[in-house]
């Protein structure tokens, strides 16, 4: 065993008007704009260091065009990436600054889910805007809903048993929960490496198939605020506040202006290497989504349109 | 690098009397008993898997009389152990169940600040009540204040910049944040291995020294129910509910029947390894402990009597 | 101008099974049974001083007998009997203990909504559990949600402009919000005597018709507990945690075993007598209803079925 | 009985420099200030429709220049100036807008704790903000802590015997809970007219002496929000968050900038008329002000200096 992936590092969003995208998650979410080029926007959530979280891509549709896991070592980069390359799919490698603004190296390859992962190391530390002496407890600059960091991502793919056996085997993600179909397959996979319930999770779905990315926030009462800010900007919202009943956790879904769906999170639980997964059944999926109405709609099982 | 030291495993406290504690520690504060022996009671958060992440042992009088933390490989243990024995250390090996009950693969020694420490691998899983099957999302016999799990550990020692190094150098600790002396050595520090403010912290004062072991709790309201739970049955608050400066997290601080300090503590922050690690200054210590009144009085910078 | 009536005291819900609905509310809802003959049990929150604020009766189905108001004194007892009868509506007078257990004086009519009204002054008073010398801030045997006391009662009738009227103008309510048909007739209307946002409301549907009866919860991390709880038990949430556009409040609905709806409640404001009401659109209903969804179900519109 | 008092109106509050007070209560605090004289700045909470719950007035030192009860009718407010006059207290009669800005109706007294005393009829209107019409649940530019809402006055005077029987005789109030002496003199006492725990109360100390005023807040939540607006502007905390035991309220204390206590304040109960009120003893006064710590320093128990 090896440190390999450190966690989450970031998610590329798809918005068909940037401006507008751009808009919304400083002035709503509450993200930190870091950096902007042409046909890209960065942000991060305020307590982050990294140089950014987020990429808006200027793009004709929405939808995700990658994510990014953070690896802390070079040698950490290189031995994953070779895992990946053993496993049949091809890696390409990336200089600092080659593929992104402030990015680091990158070892980028696409999943057997159909999405483009990037492994990451060395993205630029921008800091979180507190003095490093004395600090107070957070910036005064505040606005919208303000989530301190990204927490995970969730994404859509046909087989799910095949892309959870690809992050387990390859990437040595641990799986902490998992909706079983009556016929054995896996509906839905929660996977980790921060010791949280989930870093990433699987549904069945379209192959590269994007359902949210959330930000972490520090607790319930977040929410009630994350949801009347977006009352407040006319945000569609899609579900909660509400507790999950796989996880544990509690979020609130809601769309960003090109209908990328977004979660703001919070709760869960520490999850030791030698725990066992949680599963739910077929017949419980409504409950394993949201603890408390028990029901899924099908707006939410899928991507928004 | 690798993957080394995963979490703060447990504490061993001393307790004069046994039976009155273990009441306290079960009907207060929440913790499942899960073992007992003539001298020894073994307790866990409800939420954790391990067989016990609290030791009391009967005792003259209160304090520490060990700490442990979790290790996921026996190699890494092995690795570990090589290490603090290279910094001339003496470590002794124990077998699983030879310390205590349901104890794993242990390496003992003690740290420069006085402290017994245990590096364990293994130790037994009993599970966290909840079905793994379509679990709800709490037991329903919980009690008093009810953490889900232990969090960290804040210890005394004389030389507070020998221990640092120590537990940076020698056990791949990472500094988060420190209080500085004007003369420039460390009045206090701030170490972690999960990637929180904190799993072990150490204040200058005598060797082997116990400040207080804490456990999370979820949220904010959290700590209103503990403080209730603690006025209801009379036990003696030390300071709370109310934020720290360093480490930005939220806490209370109360005493057991023996006079061993407890806290429950939420927030906090994600450390990255690359992040840069926070310093207070001498001047502002009393903010760095206790953000909102600035002060820190003299009983809670000592052990309790 | 007078004191008139106070606040709602009290309802009476028809249950079939009489164990099983005692059951729930003692166990789910956390109410303090306070009496009990062959077809009645006696009920309250723990904090109300009062012998009950619900009655539940053995009956073939579910629904709403009828609804007290809590009136100070016997002269306003009778000076509100005697607005009631002015209006062409008659009124039956009866004697502490004819009517229930600890009733007190009670001027009994119909309602032009066709519900059935009581104006009660002295019914007995049995304490809140805690001493009234140095008390602790609460009693140590609470279950389940454990709200304090009732808040609220929702009611749907054919005439909502009509029946606003009479209690405006007869009983001395105040109105604070309406949803405005856009035929120009009130959809619903919102009325208080205790300067919150609602003692009792009206919405548009058939004459006698019970929406929810709703118990006050101190704040928004309450509504949390209380979906746990019912998530626990399988108790059918019908809606929430969310928040109210009308009242500004915060609720969660769900249902009893007979199938009467229930809220908890919390938040709202401050109502001075000569502060203006708030209108709601017809077009807004969805959001004067559910803030967040911005959307109503049939199902919330409706009773229960 | 009639309706007499409806609920604490306003408070006016001495500043030696008025332009950093103003400063430190609309961006700390969080009041909106809604007109301004050369001499004194009028205040309320965002969700007052009134034209002003504070008067800052400059003035040499810190303290209490008077506090207003609002009146809802000028026939109570005739009627409670006779009984103030009957019990041999001269009154004084002012027409709207001859002692401020916006004022009603106002019958003036000097009351026997030394403070004056306006009952007010008839201050203007000014709304909270929000439209009429399908407002959102808050307005979009609140800073700082924002309370709603004033809450209660604290009082010093010399006979708190005495006082509190003016204030329950002659001006109607109710006793909800006292902190007796062991000579069996009151040493506190908190009277309500809105059936909360306290509109006003009276502790021992010199005449005219000033504990705080407190502004509403939704909940506990709310309290680490202010605490930690008052921590990032270097605002002096008294104590909390934390809570009392009685009133069973919770609440944070802090300074302005002459000197006059503050506080926030959130919980407490509904108190019906004819509920008990709840008695402190002397040796338990520790815990009646701080339910918690269950101590009371010098400092809290002196006005400021």
């Amino acid at each position: 065993m090896s440190d390999g992936i450190l966690r989450l590092s970031h998610a590329e969003v798809r918005v068909p008007d940037l401006e507008l995208a751009l808009a919304y998650y400083v002035e709503v979410v509450g993200l930190v704009e870091t950096d902007r080029t042409a046909d890209k926007a960065y942000l991060k959530g305020w307590d982050e260091h990294q140089h950014h979280s987020l990429i808006l891509t200027d793009s004709p549709t929405y939808g995700l065009n990658g994510l990014g896991f953070k690896v802390m070592e070079l040698t950490e980069l290189d031995r994953l990436a070779a895992r990946v390359e053993e496993s049949g799919i091809e890696v390409t490698r990336h200089q600092p600054g080659e593929l992104d603004l402030a990015s680091g190296h990158i070892a980028r390859f696409a999943a057997p889910s159909g999405h483009v992962v990037d492994l990451e190391c060395g993205q630029e530390q921008v800091g979180n805007g507190l003095s490093l002496i004395n600090p107070p407890p957070r910036p005064d600059d505040l606005r919208g809903i303000h989530p301190p960091r990204i927490d995970h991502i969730f994404l859509l793919c046909e087989d799910v048993d095949g892309t959870t056996s690809f992050f387990r085997d390859v990437l040595e993600f641990r799986l902490t929960e998992q909706i079983m179909a009556d016929d054995g397959h896996q509906l839905a996979t929660f996977l980790e490496r921060t010791h949280s319930p989930h870093d990433i999770a699987f549904l069945t779905g379209p192959n590269g198939g994007f359902h949210h990315v959330a930000y972490w926030v520090d607790e319930w009462s977040d929410l009630k605020h994350a949801a009347d800010t977006c009352a407040h900007h006319g945000v569609d919202i899609d579900a909660g506040p509400t507790r999950h009943g796989a996880t544990r956790g509690c979020g609130l879904y809601f769309f960003d202006p090109a209908g990328n769906r977004n979660e703001v999170y919070t709760g869960g639980y520490w999850f030791d290497p030698d725990d066992e997964p949680t599963t739910w059944t077929e017949s419980e999926m409504g409950r394993a989504v949201f603890c408390y109405r028990g029901q899924v709609d099908q707006r939410f099982m899928t991507v928004h349109s």
